[in-house]
């Protein structure tokens, strides 16, 4: 219910809550006031399609999520020391969906949560503490994954590299190191992994010590919406593991069914990972999250004599509530849905990429899409400044799409799971009108620049990293 | 609802929960399925006295709080990038019960995430990295803060102790180092923080560095129900800051009003922190936390330009909740009523100490209480042996209690605020008969083994630092 003015709401929250914590289209925020499916509605009762709100999966305010949460609230929610039904069953249930070698569960609050308890195994497991990690990948918001995220830690006021922390190349096969304009398609995969191997090769160079972690998300979310290439994972965990290290699969933004043909992103590789974390999707809204191993790297932690205690991680109420996401994903078939209209999604996109230059790239996979603005599709130069206006352009429109990527010129879908094919054309036909107006802008500014304009300088055939600006701050971003 | 059966569920849990996650009791564990105020249910029914769920705060499953997750829940939940109110009046409500320096807010999930955002902000705001920590403390169950809770780094099977990490005495005045059996009762307090001093002047001398932060629980939950003595705070604050250090109040177990007389345990002393964090009451069982902090060092951590984002931190519903919590505890006057009953509660145990001998202190405010189990009153040796029999023994008559303190000897109560004088009787009463038993088993034994004991070895005055065991497998606590 809102008691407060939109001015009242700014003005309290400027005045207590820290600066550090953004809100999205900071020139004109939103205040939303309630939410249902794939809608949010603003204080004036103004619907807005969510395109980007992976953690709402099954739909906001789902009423049979609602249901399970209130019926256990209000019988008991207490810690994991005592034994409780939801909890067992919620993992079984988790368990079932996974390569069987991956058996054990530690119930936590956040994604973040999870990624530290995950490092914390690794480290336990294979006594090292060399951990890869990826090239603008996000791991989540604590001291000990802010150290491993170049994401942050690579920003002008970030924290300076661990040394015992390394960052690989995003394998990003259209405007990454590596990628289709210069290298040969099928062995782009093997070529990132290989950087993954030199690494591992230096460590044991340099500090004579093995490796403790690889951890990467199974498709890059902040990466910008990147899905690694056919024998990219195999060959990593290969390295990786003949390197002493154990291979971590985040799962938190990417999983839960999202891609539709498996419950996992890392399914669709040929691997099988040694901890896979997962989080936001899973409560649907609720803080719960999980940590899934095996029973060697469980047994190992175990060993240390030290017991784990998270007050409310597993409690019965997020184990309902987790349950009952499950149960939705199920009884809604929300994984053929997300197979069906993500591919209408990505097919419809294909096709403004047809009629609009300025999309370089459109990629996806299920409800997981991609698509990048360039200034050329030749350079595959970044066009930043495209793509947040045309997200500022659709917000106007009522549909709110975000930005993600090194150079912040990917636009994202992840939307709700529930997201229908009228909301694909409704994006899409929107976008369309949207492209056609940055055309006519730039038309219209070719125009008048034309004089002044290098000829021939946007025929330049991509051969190089293409010209990123690692550590553009992270605050451009909320537009 | 239950749907297995009690050895079905222990069976699941055995196969998919890790086995670091301990149970309460855990060779004869409780199912609980139910819980209303101060009572837990199990699966036949019974009812169970909770003495030590801290969580519950204003009772299991109060409706008022239940009511407004709920409402909540069904209308909207997603994250701080939008505009909201319930944000930004529960912010403004906390801020209302703290000293007017500590005005800005950051919502997150644990007591454990708040603890983590605290030692960085620290960390940026003072540039520095030493950081002090109490013996036996503990702060969390992430990495950053193993690595600086004593309780478990110190274990057999912990990490080593960091550089940057300084452990201080517990400013325990009955069984530690400086005690009043020996020291002068109003100078203790300054001795504990004449340590600190030292730590200080060392990291000074050997490192060349200030120091980032002193991190202290307000009073010590871990520690064995430890209130610190007068002017300890006082000095320990003006000499961490001498030296360049923030002062963190770890406010997670002790907060929100549990002490009666103030919101916050720190308001006994007069000083003010840089930075409070505060949790599990918080949500009355949902995950929500916080950390409040000075404009100073919240402008330290803006200027970095490193975005802080929490999925979940003050969401709709976790702030809904936390300002239920709020209203309860002002609606039913539970402060006044800890009170009361702490006081009540206080009295009864010191008279169970006229009692019985091996009660060797009965210490408390408000509805945080610590009876200390001793072999011997004169030497004060820690009876580990004892309090988890009374524990056990309590537990069959239906009352949860539980040990803490470095040699687990002391029995903790820190109930639910709702806890009556009623529920004080019923505690008091049958753990006299307990100790009556224990009495008895005691001369038993006496008389069967009177010709081995070594005479007079239970008259010597304590004048050293009991002989702890520090470290003492944390295992050893879950009975």
């Amino acid at each position: 219910m809102e008691t407060l003015t939109k001015k009242e709401t700014i003005a309290l929250r400027d005045k207590f809550i820290g600066k550090s914590c953004q809100l999205f289209f900071r020139k004109d925020p939103l205040k939303i006031v309630s939410a249902k499916g794939q809608y949010m509605f603003d204080e004036r009762g103004d619907a807005y399609l969510d395109c980007i709100n992976n953690v709402a999966h099954v739909g906001h305010c789902h009423p049979a999520v609602v249901k399970a949460g209130c019926e256990q609230m209000s019988t008991l929610n207490t810690n994991n020391r005592f034994l409780h039904d939801n909890i067992v069953l919620c993992a079984q249930r988790l368990v079932s969906t996974l390569p069987e070698e991956l058996e054990v569960c530690f119930f936590v609050n956040s994604g973040s949560e999870a990624n530290d308890l995950a490092l914390r195994l690794a480290q336990i497991h294979t006594g090292n503490r060399h951990v890869i990690a990826l090239e603008h990948a996000y791991h989540g918001h604590l001291t000990s994954l802010i150290d491993i995220s170049h994401y942050k830690f690579n920003l002008p006021g970030g924290p300076a590299q661990r040394e015992y922390v390394h960052v690989a190349s995003c394998p990003d096969s259209y405007r990454g190191k590596f990628n289709d304009a210069k290298d040969e398609k099928s062995k782009i995969g093997e070529l990132y992994a290989n950087e993954i191997k030199d690494i591992c090769d230096n460590v044991k160079t340099k500090f004579g010590e093995g490796m403790c972690a690889y951890i990467a998300e199974s498709m890059l979310s902040c990466g910008g919406q990147v899905i690694p290439p056919p024998n990219y994972f195999e060959n990593v965990y290969r390295h990786v593991r003949a390197a002493g290290g154990v291979c971590i699969a985040d799962e938190v933004q990417v999983g839960f069914g999202r891609i539709g043909k498996h419950w996992w992103a890392f399914q669709q590789y040929d691997v099988v990972p040694d901890i896979v974390t997962m989080g936001k999707p899973m409560g649907n809204g609720h803080p719960v999250a999980a940590v899934i191993t095996t029973r060697a790297v469980a047994n190992s932690f175990l060993n240390t004599g030290v017991e784990y205690f998270n007050t409310y991680g597993g409690n019965p109420v997020s184990c309902a509530i987790a349950n009952a996401v499950f149960d939705t994903i199920e009884k809604e078939n929300l994984r053929e849905h997300a197979l069906v209209v993500g591919e209408y999604l990505l097919d419809s996109c294909q096709m403004l990429k047809k009629k609009h230059v300025c999309i370089g790239d459109v990629r996806g996979v299920g409800l997981f899409v991609g698509i990048e603005i360039v200034k050329d599709r030749n350079t595959r130069e970044a066009d930043y400044e495209t793509a947040t206006y045309i997200v500022s352009r659709m917000k106007e429109e009522h549909i709110l799409l975000s930005v993600d990527g090194p150079d912040c010129n990917v636009i994202k879908l992840k939307p709700p799971m529930v997201f229908s094919k009228e909301n694909v054309e409704d994006v899409v036909t929107t976008l369309d009108r949207i492209l056609k107006e940055v055309r006519h802008n730039k038309e219209e500014s070719f125009h008048q620049n034309r004089a002044t304009r290098p000829i021939g300088a946007s025929t330049e055939v991509i051969k190089e990293t293409p010209n990123r600006k690692p550590g553009l701050d992270a605050r451009i971003k909320s537009i």
